[in-house]
């Protein structure tokens, strides 16, 4: 009895035990909880599917902190600035915080952010997650997505359309993008600088001419099936990429086709090398004639930025911003009209070393930012994210926002390299730096650009010296003067000479 | 004490056992945990509204699951082909799921995914559930609905306005329609091929006028108060329909008009036969007057497509494909401009017995098709679905799809016959097959119509072939001339001679 | 080994006890538990995070009631009706409901529904909740939110911009606003019934300019960063409101400013009366002289509603309505073109004492109207609410709303008074009702405006008289001289005489 009694309580501890832990472990890491909560929710789930699923997460969970590791090992030496302080109470935190904090910062996209859509020998896709799972915050912009491209010289992209409107800025290399629109084929040779959209649904297949440079794209996409997704579809191919045909019966494929399913099997199965592969010499060759635009069908030797209605240079314009401190490229549907239905504005800027571009903000346009080359960082004030000081977005019908009192802003900010990208939404005044060490060069995607206005909050044409003396005086409590003797000092505009010194911890003024 | 201890052991025993059922039951499925999780974490629930909530959770499994018998047993026999394959990981897992895999097709719907809104002797409603009720992968169109109305001849469906725009095809029946303008009435008499468009708020009764035929009508709708709910508002009627006017206070009707309540309790008291009832001959005679139309006020005896601006009739116009394998006939806002600010296309497929249409896709637009008539399939290639072989819609931030490689393709089908609906995103392949015993009737409600554009896959103009012979080489890994041998056998266009055999299971090639 | 035993049985109780008051508690207030889940599902919340967050809630909650407390207290008296009743399972409950029901209401909203973004001894501006955070119901207008400022006299507004397009309407006061767009300053001296558009992005100041009259502004905003969120972000201004100037680097401050951070402490650190200001008299001449607009620079003594293309007063136009009962004011585009883009029009209703307006619905748009002064209350029917007789919002995939029959209509009403707010979605009969103390006002902003339709559902123009003879009798099941008898009784059009008594409990007939 005694004994049964004691088995009985190990027993009891052991299920008090397990419930415990279930209890604790579902706490451990948000990231890797809210993941198995979704297994567990998912709709029509049945238990095996589940069990997969929660797999799935721990797995996923492990390889992102080894990555990450990585990452911060590998990135020891080279930055140029330790990275700049995000908020308010770090002050006290700051031993303890490091990396996480900013991973914290849903403005802000490292290489970490990306998953990698193809990998070959010759070239890779990658695609930044979606901005709405990073955060809420960013819904103005969840139909949105940004890639990028990079391939070998002499590479050759494979045949497919995509489920998303797509424009691409090309910032190394010579492609020769071919897309197919109804019975025609037109082919563009496109150079640095140029802007170039493809339509949803539009087969296309690109070759790198250059036989010495790496092709570097960047994509902005706007999906059009599922929206917020997007997805390639190869019609051709065979094992990798796997071409759709293949998910066909073999009846239906055989009917389709009127050909027996033994060479269907052939023409299928013959692709192994994935959607990047080399292209010998001649093919580019034969690849690169353009065809189909303007009715010219021939070989087409000159290039520029006008060549193509279908393509625009954003360098063919003057900077609509220009000093010793940077230069600003744009276009807009009224030089590009294929920008309009977008609702999108392309910018082009190249910060000086050791200068600075802003502070300013846009009326209306939430800026995606892309890093394509050079270092540096950005600030940004922020009144969305939390008075606690961390950079985390409020669920939406988080009681607390329900303050008394005037916003708070927070600054978000982060190191900028080459596939950084930050994200500043219309009304926030945002600022970026570049290194002493590189010029800053970022290509910026405005969408909801319809009347938007960039608003000068330094410089010659800042906004405050704007304001009535009264108000002036009433706004900052101060006699006029005293503001204008401060804002008229600048004279510059939109880029300036940039801060001596590296940024210290917090923020302007405890 | 011995006792005592036991007694508390008991008690422990029970506590741990009915906690860990707690855990445990609440995993057993995952519809119903969803529904009760629901019900319990509904803002503004009492506990007694969450335990109504809850038994609601457990009869509608339990209705749902006895549907599902019966409708399984009842199909036994007249399919006729089995249900084609839905994906790759199935040839081990056939035995074991059936019924089951199909319903978790988001992509396919059948009887049991149809509510019906109105149900008396002389006829019926249904209402298509909620697209994203289904899968977050219908986001695209989780803002309109589909259903259809069936009556027996000489019904009279009763007055009422919906709070969404409606456009309906007349598949049976002659209806005249009747819709109140500001002060103008309308009567439209339509036939089978007819769009007509209600907009949303539009008071509209309808009888039909035909003695023998059923009436049957297809309904698309944008709902425009409550984005994807759809709602009927009936101001005549009594208990059944209920009209909305019993829904005020006595004191504030009575003065509204000015009318003692005895005789407001008369007038709201006497309808019980629901919204659709029996019309005589004469009154089917004077309600088909049309008037209002152009200035006529007379009786209209001819009728015709054009007969009004606001009714189209699809078969007015040459299809724009036709051969012995099938017709396509369509309307967009250049024949029918009241479907512009729908952005929606509707057309009508009619595919011979034994032949089929595609594989093609959309470019921009996501395709909802409803089968009037015969029996048939589809197959429809999706890179959304998990590549577990099944055709689970990944919730949004899963981390699997953080996928490191080319697209999967699965393969989306399901058996098609009166009801049955399917969904074709923008940029997914996919293909309809007749059955060798009768014609496929289709009407297809294209949405995100404007600049899309079909693109064949096989056939005389497709796209593949329209390649560079360097790309085909270059994509397919064989030589350009036998991807041309194969493209080119097919030499019709749009509709095909369809397969010889049934499809047998999995997809074209393991 | 007995006391051992003992002490473990005491251990265990105490584990299972805790773990059972865990589950327990969980269940206890429903918005305290969606709090605490949010708090534990928030993406990247370290513990430290979700701890603090957790307390949030139960302060918020604890709060919360206080709140209700004290307003159930103070409003004992002034109410001139009983609340109105407001379902119809209501009899049974009455006793046990109380306040609770009303709060139910997802299409109405009073004071505790408001949140105070800012408060000053001079002014305070408070924002209603987001549509969305009360019912999934008002997803149509999810975007859009609502919210008031008062001031005193001479009390001056600092200068900010918002994410959001603005449109305000002035009901009492006389301020002049002051907008910088670009380099040009535009100062607008409004009055009594004037509309005005602040583009979002657009810095903006205001000065009461009346010596006696407290200034009273209704805001209709559209926000364009985040969707649905509302923010205002300072450029003046010291620790209150505080200057996002303050949340950049020093260094980077220093740089953009050109100025040394001591004299930037000095200008950012001595605002601390918050946003709502008093202004001298001789502040306010000059605040209000006119500039900027058509091109005059000076003084403009002369206001009218045509004095400036983007003001334009609702009193300057005939009513579109008007009898002894009531008046209407409306603007749409073609009278004012800066509410086109928003698909917005605006009206003004003065209901006279005792007389009501409607039952009418709106075709397409949905009416989000705020009380400005008098007392009365709105009834409106709604098939969406649950046949439970609560005025629950159902959540999208509830099994319940798969139902079988014609939809019954919930009445949904509200006591109105000063501040009061509540929403008629398209589609939706709707009355208001004026006291017989005093005129009912009410500025409604109309969202999906363009097309849409007011439809008379009593008086003159009444739809049901428009009905064929056949389709009264039809749907009533009486003849049709009868519904004809009923339904010309009122001859007014639009606003009536209202109810001689207060209305009963319940819906107009059981």
């Amino acid at each position: 009895m005694a004994l049964k009694s004691k088995l009985l309580l190990v027993a009891l501890l052991l299920s008090v035990l397990f419930l415990s832990v279930y209890v604790a472990s579902a706490t451990q890491d948000p990231e890797l909880k809210q993941c198995r909560h979704q297994c567990e929710h998912q709709q029509g789930f049945d238990s095996k599917q589940r069990e997969q699923c929660e797999q799935g997460c721990d797995k996923y969970i492990k390889q992102k902190r080894e990555e990450e590791k990585h990452r911060r090992k590998s990135e020891g030496g080279g930055s140029f600035y330790p990275i700049p302080e995000t908020g308010r109470a770090q002050e006290e935190e700051e031993e303890f915080q490091g990396r996480q904090q900013q991973d914290q910062n849903p403005y802000f996209f490292e290489d970490e952010h990306f998953e990698t859509r193809v990998q070959t020998e010759e070239g890779r896709f990658q695609l930044l997650q979606k901005f709405t799972e990073r955060s809420d915050l960013l819904r103005a912009i969840e139909n949105y997505r940004i890639g990028f491209l990079v391939t070998k010289p002499h590479a050759f992209v494979a045949p497919c359309h995509f489920d998303a409107d797509t424009v691409l800025f090309v910032f190394q290399g010579r492609p020769a993008v071919t897309i197919v629109r109804g019975e025609k084929r037109e082919t563009h040779n496109l150079e640095h600088g140029d802007l170039f959209r493809i339509p949803a649904g539009t087969p296309v297949y690109m070759v790198n001419r250059d036989e010495n440079e790496k092709l570097f794209i960047v994509n902005f996409m706007k999906p059009v099936s599922v929206p917020g997704e997007y997805e390639a579809f190869y019609a051709a191919g065979g094992e990798n990429p796997e071409s759709f045909f293949k998910a066909f019966s073999p009846q239906v494929l055989q009917a389709a086709l009127k050909t027996e399913i033994n060479k269907l099997e052939r023409l299928f199965g013959q692709q192994r090398q994935g959607s990047i592969t080399r292209a010998s010499k001649e093919q580019i060759k034969k690849l690169s004639q353009q065809h189909g635009q303007g009715g010219s069908e021939g070989f087409w030797p000159f290039h520029g930025g006008q060549s193509s209605s279908d393509a625009f240079n954003l360098f063919s314009k003057h900077p609509s911003q220009a000093n010793k401190f940077g230069r600003l490229f744009e276009a807009d549907f009224n030089d590009f009209k294929q920008l309009q239905d977008l609702d999108l504005l392309v910018s082009f800027a190249n910060i000086t070393q050791g200068a600075m571009v802003g502070p300013y903000f846009n009326s209306r346009a939430t800026k995606i930012s892309f890093v394509l080359d050079g270092e540096g960082y950005f600030e940004m004030a922020c009144p969305h994210v939390s008075s606690t000081g961390r950079q985390e977005p409020q669920p939406q019908p988080q009681p607390q926002q329900r303050r008394k009192s005037s916003p708070r802003y927070q600054k978000i900010s982060g190191n900028l390299r080459r596939g950084a990208v930050f994200v500043a939404p219309a009304g926030h005044p945002m600022t970026a730096i570049a290194s002493r060490n590189s010029n800053l060069q970022i290509i910026c995607f405005e969408v909801n650009a319809h009347d938007n206005i960039r608003v000068p909050l330094v410089g010659k044409k800042n906004v405050v010296s704007q304001f009535d003396r009264e108000a002036k005086q009433l706004a900052f409590n101060v006699p006029a003067r005293e503001v204008d003797r401060i804002f008229n000092n600048q004279d510059d505009e939109f880029f300036f000479e940039g801060p001596n010194e590296q940024p210290e911890h917090g923020r302007a003024f405890a």
